[in-house]
C-alpha cells in the first residue's frame, strides 16, 4: 500500500494492472501468458464458481470431467470449428525428458508421440467423441453436463484475467433430441449468466445474439452477454452457442427416436470464465482500489481497532467480538484487523484497494459514547453511528451498496449507449463519448468488417427482444430494419 | 445394468473395471491414459473436494492458481525432483498448428516454443519461483496455500481413479520460518487427511513415514496414511512432505528473520488425488456393486414406488413427498424414482450398483398398513418398518451403516495384518495371506530393493508412534528395533 494507484483518468490500462497487483489479484509469472491468481483473487473467483455452480444444478446440470488432451485429428472434424482455434494451440509432441549426459535435461527425441496432442483451448470435440458412447436413444436425453477447468490459447498479447495463455472456466456441454430444446437451453443458460451478471456482479449487461463475424467456431448461432467497462469499451462477459448438429454431424452421434428413427443429437455449449473477474474490477473500482458487490466479496466487512495502547485495546476487542459474532449470525463474513504491526490509516487504504465493502472503526471515545465509524467502500463516505442494532444496520447497508453499484454501473450504461445515424457521427462519438453505439447496418459481414477496420469497433451483439424500426446503414446506406450494438471491445 | 459383475473372488481386478464402468463413475478416453469422470463419479468426487477444502480452510489455508506449463529450465532446479519426474513429462514444444494445403491440420513448425513447457506433474517449482517474490521477510511467513488443479503423469500403465495420465488433485504448498513450524505442518496436514479417510471415506489407515526409497522426489520426509484393500494389497491414500530447505535454495528463496538474518525458507507439500476414489471403491464394495458410506453418498436414500397403475402411484408419492419432506429437513439428500420405464426389480439392483445406502420401497399394502420396507446396501438387509419416525430411522441408520462400513474395513486390517519373523514365513503370507505384512528391517535401502525384486512388496511406511522392539532383519539378519509394514501395493 506504498503508493496509490495511477488514476483512471489519468491511464486506465495502467490503473488496472497496478490495481491487479496491489489489490493482490493475481500476477504473471514465469510462463508467458499464463497468470498466478493469489489468494485474495481466487478467494472471489472461488465466490463466483459457488454462485454459478448452485444455479447450474438448480437447472438440472450436472458436473463431470473431460480430458485435458485432445488428439490432433479431432480438430480437423468440423471445420469451422478447427478454423477457430488451430493458430492458438500448445501441442504436446514428447512425453518424456532425459539427461543429455552432460547434467542437462533435453526432451528425449525417442518418446515423441504418435499423434500429437493438443491442449484443450475448448472441450467440444472430446466431450462430443464421449457423448458418442452415452447416446443411443431419446431416453438418453437431454444430457446436461458441466466442466469447471483450465483451458489454454495461445494468445500473443495477454493481459491478468482479460486475455491469458491459460485461464480457469466453466463449459456447459448439453445434447438433446430436438432443435427446439436446444434452442431453449441456450437461451436459459444465457438467462442463467445474465441474471448472475446483475444480481451478483451487479453488472447491468445487454442480451443479444453475435453476428455470423463473432459467433464461435462451429456454432449456428452464439448469444452472449455484453457489459459497458467505465473506460466505455465493452467487455463479452459470457457466452451461450447454439451448435445446431454440427458436433453431432463430425462425431457420428446419433439416437433412435421414439418414432424408431435414427437422428442427429443437437448441442448447445456455454461458459464463463476468470475474464469475469476482469470485468469486476473494471466496471465498479475507482482511484482508491478495488469495489466489491457484497454478495461477492470475500470479506464484507472489516472492523479497525483505534486504539491507544493494549488496555484499550482489549476493551475495543469486547465490543468488536460482540459485533462479530452478532454478524457472523446473519451469515455476514467478517474480519477483525488488531494487528499492531501497522497503522490505522494503513489499513484503511489497504482495505480500499482491497475493496472491502463496509469498514467498521471503533476507537477509546467510541467505548464511552457506545458509537462506531461506519465507512462504506463504493462512495468513500463515513458516519459516527450508535452500536445500538449495528448489525441490522450493516445488513443493511450491504444491500444497499450491492444495488448502489449496480444502479452506478446501470446508469454508466444508459448514458453511454447512444443512437447515432450516420458514419460520421458514429466516429465522432467512438472518439468522444465511447461507449456502446446504436445504429443501423445493413446485414452484410462485409459491410461490418469495413466498420472494424476503420473504427476498431465491432458489433458487441444485435440486442434481444430489439425494437424493429425502419432505417438506412451508417456505411453503406442500404436499408435496415433495426439498430445493431456497436462498440470497441476488450 | 443388464448383467451383474464378475466377484472379486473370481478375479478382482476385472470386479473393480466393471464396477467402475456399470456403477457410472468414470471411463476411458480415447486420450492414451486419460479418464473421463462421469457425472456420478464426480458427484463423488465434489463431495470429498467439499470436505476437505473446508479442512484446509479451517485449518488457515487459503486456495491460489498456478499455471499449467512449467519451463524445462526449472525441472533441472532440484536435482532430486527432475530424477522423480522427467521420465513422465507431457512436453509442449509447439503452439499452433496450421493446414498443409491439402486440408490436412499439421503441427506448423515455424511456431515452436523457445524454452519447452513441461505439464505440471507437480507444482514445486513453479510455485516455489512465484513465492520468491512473495518472500521477503518474517512478517510474509507462513504462507499457508491450497491449489485444486490437474496434473499429468504419463504413465504406462493405466488403470482408471488408481493410474491415470492425467489426475486430479489438491496440492498444499506452504513456506515457514522455522524447521519446527514446517515439520508441524506437515504432520498437521497428514492428520487432516488421516482424519478424512477414516471419519467420511470410512477407510482405517496407518499413519507412517516412508523410507527414503520411497520418498518424494525432494522432501526431506514424506509421511503418508496407507490403506488396506479387500485384495490385501496396500494402497497410499494420501502424503504430506516435510521439504526442508532444498526448494528454496534451488529457488533463492530467503527471508529477513526477526533477527535480521537471512535465512532459507522451510518447505511443505502436501496431496491427495482422484485416486481416492479408487481406495473408496475398492475398501467397500461387493459382488453387488458399489458401497459408498453416507457421508460421501450423492444420494443417500432412494424411494422406490411399488405400484399397481397409476392411480396407486399417486397414493404412493403422496406418501413418499412427506417422507422427502421430513429427509430432506434432517440435511439428507433422497431421490424419489418414478420412472415408468423401469421395473422396480431393476432401479434395485441399479442403486444397490451406485451404491445407494438406503432403498425405501411403498408398495399398495404398505399404504394400507402404514409401513415402509427399508433396505441397507451395506449388509444388505431389509426389513419392513412402521413409517412412524421414519425419518428418524433413517437418519440413524445411516450413521450406523457409516459406522459399520468403518468397523468392518477396520476389521479386515487387522485381520490381514500379520507379524512375521522369517523371510520365509514372509514370503508364505505374502502369497496366501496377503495383507499389511510387520516385519523387521535392517534400515538399509539395499535389502528394502532386494525384497522388493524377489516379492513386489514394498514397505509401505514405518508407523508413526512405532512400537520399539528388539529383532533381527528377515533378510539379513542384521539388528533391528522396530517391524516396518511391508505390502504390495497399488
Amino acid at each position: 500500500m506504498s503508493k496509490g494507484l495511477t488514476s483512471r483518468a489519468e491511464d486506465y490500462s495502467q490503473w488496472y494492472n497496478e490495481l491487479v497487483a496491489k489489490a493482490d489479484l493475481a500476477e504473471h509469472s514465469a510462463v508467458r501468458g499464463c497468470m498466478v491468481i493469489k489468494p485474495y483473487g481466487y478467494s472471489i473467483w472461488e465466490k463466483m464458481q459457488s454462485v454459478l455452480d448452485q444455479k447450474f444444478k438448480e437447472t438440472g446440470h450436472s458436473n463431470a470431467y473431460f480430458p485435458l488432451f485432445i488428439p490432433k485429428s479431432f480438430f480437423s472434424k468440423e471445420a469451422s470449428h478447427v478454423d477457430g482455434f488451430a493458430t492458438e494451440c500448445a501441442v504436446v509432441t514428447h512425453y518424456r525428458l532425459k539427461n543429455d549426459g552432460t547434467g542437462n535435461i533435453i526432451v528425449d527425441e525417442e518418446a515423441k508421440l504418435e499423434e500429437e496432442l493438443i491442449v484443450r483451448p475448448t472441450s467440444e470435440t472430446i466431450i462430443w467423441n464421449t457423448y458418442k458412447g452415452w447416446i443411443q436413444s431419446y431416453r438418453d436425453l437431454p444430457i446436461l453436463v458441466n466442466q469447471w477447468a483450465n483451458v489454454v490459447r495461445w494468445e500473443m498479447r495477454t493481459r491478468l484475467f482479460l486475455r491469458t495463455a491459460e485461464f480457469l472456466w466453466q463449459e456447459g456441454h448439453t445434447a438433446h433430441a430436438t432443435r427446439e430444446e436446444a434452442v431453449e437451453e441456450t437461451e436459459k443458460m444465457l438467462e442463467v449468466y445474465a441474471d448472475f451478471a446483475e444480481n451478483w456482479l451487479a453488472l447491468p449487461v445487454v442480451r443479444g445474439k453475435k453476428t455470423a463475424n463473432e459467433r464461435f467456431a462451429g456454432a449456428l448461432d452464439t448469444y452472449c452477454i455484453e457489459a459497458l467497462m467505465q473506460d466505455g469499451k465493452a467487455l463479452q462477459a459470457g457466452t451461450s452457442h447454439f451448435l445446431g448438429q454440427n458436433f453431432a454431424k463430425a462425431f457420428d452421434v446419433k439416437f433412435t427416436s421414439k418414432e424408431g428413427k435414427q437422428e442427429f443429437v443437437w448441442a448447445t455449449s456455454w461458459g464463463v470464465s476468470t475474464r469475469l473477474m476482469g470485468a469486476l474490477i473494471m466496471a465498479h473500482s475507482d482511484d482508491a482500489g478495488l469495489v466489491l458487490p457484497p454478495k461477492l466479496a470475500p470479506i464484507q466487512v472489516v472492523i479497525v481497532p483505534i486504539n491507544k495502547g493494549e488496555e484499550e485495546l482489549a476493551r475495543i476487542t469486547v465490543v468488536a467480538d460482540d459485533i462479530i459474532a452478532q454478524l457472523k449470525a446473519k451469515g455476514i463474513s467478517v474480519k477483525y484487523d488488531d494487528r499492531d504491526t501497522q497503522r490505522p490509516g494503513f489499513k484503511f487504504a489497504e482495505y480500499e484497494m482491497k475493496g472491502v465493502p463496509v469498514r467498521l472503526a471503533i476507537g477509546g471515545r467510541d467505548l464511552d459514547n457506545n458509537t462506531i465509524e461506519v465507512a462504506r467502500r463504493d462512495t468513500r463516505t463515513k458516519e459516527t453511528m450508535s452500536r445500538d442494532n449495528i448489525a441490522d444496520v450493516v445488513e443493511s447497508l450491504l444491500e444497499e451498496i450491492q444495488n448502489n453499484i449496480y444502479q452506478k454501473a446501470h446508469r454508466f450504461k444508459e448514458e453511454n449507449t447512444t443512437k447515432v445515424d450516420t458514419y460520421e457521427e458514429f466516429k465522432r462519438v467512438l472518439d468522444e463519448k465511447p461507449g456502446f453505439v446504436a445504429a443501423h447496418w445493413d446485414g452484410t459481414s462485409e459491410t461490418e468488417q469495413r466498420i472494424k477496420e476503420e473504427t476498431k469497433a465491432t458489433i458487441r451483439c444485435i440486442p434481444l427482444n430489439n425494437e424493429q424500426e425502419e432505417g438506412v446503414c451508417i456505411l453503406t446506406g442500404k436499408p435496415s430494419t433495426q439498430r445493431v450494438l456497436f462498440a470497441r471491445a476488450y
